[in-house]
């Protein structure tokens, strides 16, 4: 409180957003400051970084969430923090559940409670809905809302096979809307500098060999009763939680080349259901690139990456979510040798560490957000890219279960 | 030199070397104030570490070393670092290179200069050899070394298959030499105390997951020239150099309880005459634990270990060789989990830094010196943990082998 009132007294002082020093404001201090800011100067961009929009009623984007699920609470602070969105309507099978889910998560008191996900796609307010329900609802809810001419942001695993996909993609085609899926770290400013350094001929060269990880240690509860694990809900388990972040890394880092093939590792784990909840699987292109991954239910918390070029190497350890939210890092090393009598290393790897204005999930909100505002004030049509990478990562996905339910056959990726 | 000056004042005015801080010290300063003092007290300990040896004459291993390899000038600096290690001989077919070796290795004006391996082998007063021939030349020379005689450091991969190795095992058991493989990570304190977290049932749990990477980026002249690129001398290749160690590591990490099947990657890469420069495999084993690796000739310096324990996680981008001599790095995790709103790690993973009073080859020498020291005592026999974890290793090794042949069929091992 002595923070809010210190930024509070300097901001009164100043009238002027550039002398808060934000980096050292906790984020929920920032959309109390951005909403003060709004009251004294509503045409005042709320952001001195790449997000130059004004967080003005008619310039943001109205999202509907159908469903409180827990992730949705950590969408709602985004789409709060995002300079360009706006939280309008809550939709779920429970009006109570709704009420408290809006009165626990930041909603205005303006806000729409509804007791359906129908009520929220019948808002003709709501320009855009984020969808966090389980993956064999998504064919079901995505195609109505784009029929709904609602612009979607949907949780992943995007469907339960790219052809289920295929029928949202062309619901949202057809009616114009922006697709775009919710893997946060691809927004976060930390994962472009990362691209930069694997796209340096000189620094990193040609992609030779990568390694994901993506576990955590489900307690029993989890094990037993998270949608997760259930066949008619999440069917596709740890493949589709934890494995969709490590196929997606694999083709991020490899512009998006699918591979050649995909070859799941012996020992995939299942539960009683059939649902995978441990796997992993080696990727291989032609060229001779290899990837493999692992993701599981039943490891302590582990998200690393370590991808090897040419002449570079890249390695962090929490490429899913950030250590810390203000702040990535990751480290490269490049033409690496050793000492003269091989005793240490030559150069030493580097540390990078990259700030952000904006968590990663709220710089997720604010593309996304950006892109609905093109299409919807008519200056074009919805980006093709991130629907693009969904697709590319489902499609990566659909193998690698193939292969885990063959035992580990090599399957062709097309 | 004003390192060394300020070493030896202050040594002459304390006579003990406690009051010396070594830690400042570079090793090979080192190795002149552990010759100093062995002048001034014979009798007195070189080492306030776990080698608590004394540097004098009569109780120092005296070694031999066959060949003037590149990696025998790092373990003949090792040799004058350890406490109970003495450069002695060095034999090579050409008396000319063991003439400037030892020249240019520090070896003392008494070192023995022969123009054959086995003139080394018919010298009374070598107690051991260190063998960094070709792997092809190891069943020769290992063997005939035992028949003298002599106690073993042999480098690896310790054969071309455990076939060999088995060979050369009989030969020093029948002999009672003692034989140690020269993978020198396993002897840094890092090491340990890296096992001390692995073995806690609190903080790591049980190892469910594990990937190993070590590639380097060979340049034009070792990939046509290098012995580790000709099916004559290393054959193993890639697989053989840093697959050693990423198999070592595994089974390491899994109290080297062997996998039950290994099974390679798809598109592992040969040399035109058919010698393996990158490959990987995937190890399974009965309980579900799988560990996977990946080793070439075609990729920057890498050299990261990635384990996940039910409980605990454990991660080091330098496990072969540390990044600087007198320390090692490694982090850990335990019960990790998010933030409330999944934005963060709470707890932070723990960074840890072990200093080591002797870079890990000289702790290396040291150990199985101590060992040697013990047989030739007629304190005991020979110990055969070293010899059984080379050999577990090599197993392990030539299933993999097989499996990049067979293209990536799963192999058994036995």
């Amino acid at each position: 409180m002595q923070l809010i009132g210190g930024a509070l007294t300097q901001l009164t002082n100043s009238f002027s957003l550039e002398h808060i020093d934000k980096q050292h404001l906790s984020y929920d201090i920032v959309i109390c400051v951005n909403r003060f800011l709004n009251c004294l100067h509503p045409s005042h961009p709320t952001s001195h970084s790449n997000y130059a929009h004004t967080k003005m009623a008619d310039t943001q984007i109205r999202f509907g969430i159908l469903g409180c699920a827990e992730i949705a609470r950590k969408v709602s602070r985004a789409i709060s923090l995002a300079p360009n969105a706006a939280l309008y309507a809550i939709g779920s099978r429970s009006l109570e559940k709704a009420t408290k889910f809006a009165a626990s998560n930041g909603f205005p008191e303006s806000a729409k409670i509804y007791g359906s996900y129908d009520a929220v796609l019948d808002d003709p307010n709501v320009d855009a809905v984020y969808v966090p329900l389980p993956t064999s609802l998504h064919i079901k809810w995505a195609v109505l809302a784009a029929e709904k001419k609602k612009h979607i942001l949907l949780e992943k695993p995007v469907a339960l096979n790219v052809g289920e996909f295929d029928k949202i993609l062309e619901a949202c085609e057809s009616n114009g809307v922006q697709l775009m899926d919710s893997t946060m770290w691809m927004h976060n400013p930390r994962t472009a500098k990362m691209r930069e350094f694997l796209s340096d001929p000189d620094k990193f060269g040609e992609l030779r060999s990568m390694h994901v990880v993506f576990t955590f240690a489900a307690d029993p509860d989890f094990l037993e009763n998270d949608i997760r694990v259930k066949p008619d809900l999440d069917a596709l388990g740890a493949l589709g939680d934890a494995g969709w972040y490590c196929i997606r890394a694999i083709l991020w880092a490899n512009n998006f080349h699918l591979p050649k093939t995909v070859t799941a590792f012996p020992g995939s784990i299942f539960n009683k259901a059939g649902v995978i909840i441990s796997c992993g699987a080696a990727l291989q292109w032609e060229d001779g690139k290899t990837a493999t991954f692992h993701c599981s239910f039943l490891a302590n918390l582990t998200m690393s990456v370590t991808a090897s070029g040419t002449k570079g190497s890249l390695h962090l350890d929490d490429f899913v979510i950030p250590f810390q939210e203000k702040e990535g890092s990751y480290s490269t090393s490049t033409e690496a040798g050793f000492t003269e009598l091989v005793t240490g290393w030559v150069p030493l790897p580097s540390q990078h560490t990259v700030m952000t204005d904006h968590p990663q999930e709220a710089c997720m909100v604010t593309e996304f957000s950006r892109l609905v505002k093109s299409v919807k004030s008519g200056g074009s049509v919805a980006e093709k890219k991130w629907p693009t990478l969904s697709r590319l990562t489902q499609l990566v996905l659909d193998a690698v279960k193939i292969s885990v339910e063959k035992g580990g056959e090599c399957v062709s990726v097309s």
